[in-house]
């Protein structure tokens, strides 16, 4: 177990190695579907059941907006090939899953009779009503309630099980954010509602090729560690042993 | 693995069960060091590696107060005797990791540049200089930025890592939160910077007993997965298939 988590790194190179390209899609369907049950089980504060996913497998005609909209962001800011190269690299990625936190409205309710925070909620409630900008990135609107922060520390801590999950399956990941999903467009492609928040979404890969080269893990994780601060003084800490 | 992934619950009943209290805190520290090296691992945006974990071992004095904190809070909202209650059960716990998400200085700048919200930052930058109310919870402050909450979230699936690995060594474990970590006398016990956000108090069991009582277990499993939506449908939805 403890060799499983330590050893999961985000993908890189994010391709098909099967030749068969419809019977490499129900194997993902498979362990996507493996990891969303283990994502389930994570822990959640109140038990408010607060995350969702959503999955757009490469073959759809909402992967080729996803790509679209990757294309359309970075043209706002960047030249035009590179925009496109990025689409080309986006419509190659095997499938995706955009994990939602909902707002629990019970738990807003009784957070809110204790005082909590709600001066962003004019912002989050009108995000739909926006009508221009749709490749422009809204800006960031903080949890408004304690409980809403552990709801999106229950969804960290599902997605870093479906992680982990795909990695026992011998599959790649990435957790993104970025500009993409802060779109207008990307909201509305993935039917969020306007309390949603949308925490991350997964590039879920092909084969993943650290599994099967263990001279090039070993690399990669000695640069990490060494990268990383030590576990003993830096991370992990005694008060008063 | 995924098994893994699924059987872990919540602990409940977090006593020592090896008759030998010296070496059941020897095991323990070697699991929680696994436990840290694992959450190490856990993803993070742009490298920041934001979080820290401090330890606290039942026979220190730390302990002591951490128990006490939690009969003061609860004397503060309910009865002497539930409180002494309370105090007489958190004094049993073998052993507590405190999680901590740093402010990055260099990540909060470049944020500010774009535009991030900074209204509540008078709040948290003044905690430790609150005198009176130590046992008094501070009212909630949001993540400042995206980058901050995108720490918290690193922060969330790093607590996951731990939590699984002290599973996987058959320790119990529960990631609380609650009304005790947000007082100015926890937050000087574990010397919380201002700007730190302490993400949870992981209270760390003796044996995991739902391991070792499989009839139990499958209870268990079978309840949470009624409570919960169905994988298919609620939870895992397909974007044009």
């Amino acid at each position: 177990m403890q060799s499983l988590l330590q050893s999961r790194r985000t993908g890189t190179s994010m391709v098909f190695t099967l030749e068969d390209h419809q019977k490499e899609e129900g194997l993902l369907k498979e362990a996507i579907h493996r990891a969303v049950q283990c994502a389930q089980m994570a822990p959640n504060h109140k038990r408010t059941e607060p995350f969702s996913f959503l999955q757009i497998m490469n073959s759809s005609s909402s992967a080729d907006q996803v790509a679209e909209i990757a294309y359309q962001v970075a043209a706002r800011t960047r030249s035009v090939p590179v925009a496109r190269k990025k689409k080309e690299k986006w419509s190659q990625i095997p499938a995706f899953l955009v994990t939602l936190v909902h707002k629990n409205q019970k738990a807003v309710l009784s957070d809110s009779s204790s005082g909590g925070s709600s001066s962003s909620s004019s912002r989050s409630d009108t995000v739909d009503e926006i009508s221009d900008g749709t490749f422009e990135p809204l800006p960031y609107a903080p949890p408004e309630t304690e409980r809403q922060l552990e709801d999106y520390a229950s969804a960290s801590a599902a997605i870093q099980n479906v992680l982990l999950s795909l990695h026992a399956d011998g599959i790649a990941t990435k957790w993104a954010t970025g500009p993409v999903i802060c779109t207008p467009a990307f909201r509305k492609l993935v039917h969020a509602k306007p309390t949603d928040r949308i925490a991350g979404l997964i590039m879920v890969g092909g084969m993943d090729s650290t599994q099967f080269d263990s001279d090039k893990m070993e690399q990669i994780t000695a640069a990490r560690r060494r990268r990383r601060r030590d576990v003993d003084g830096d991370v992990l800490q005694s008060l008063l042993p």
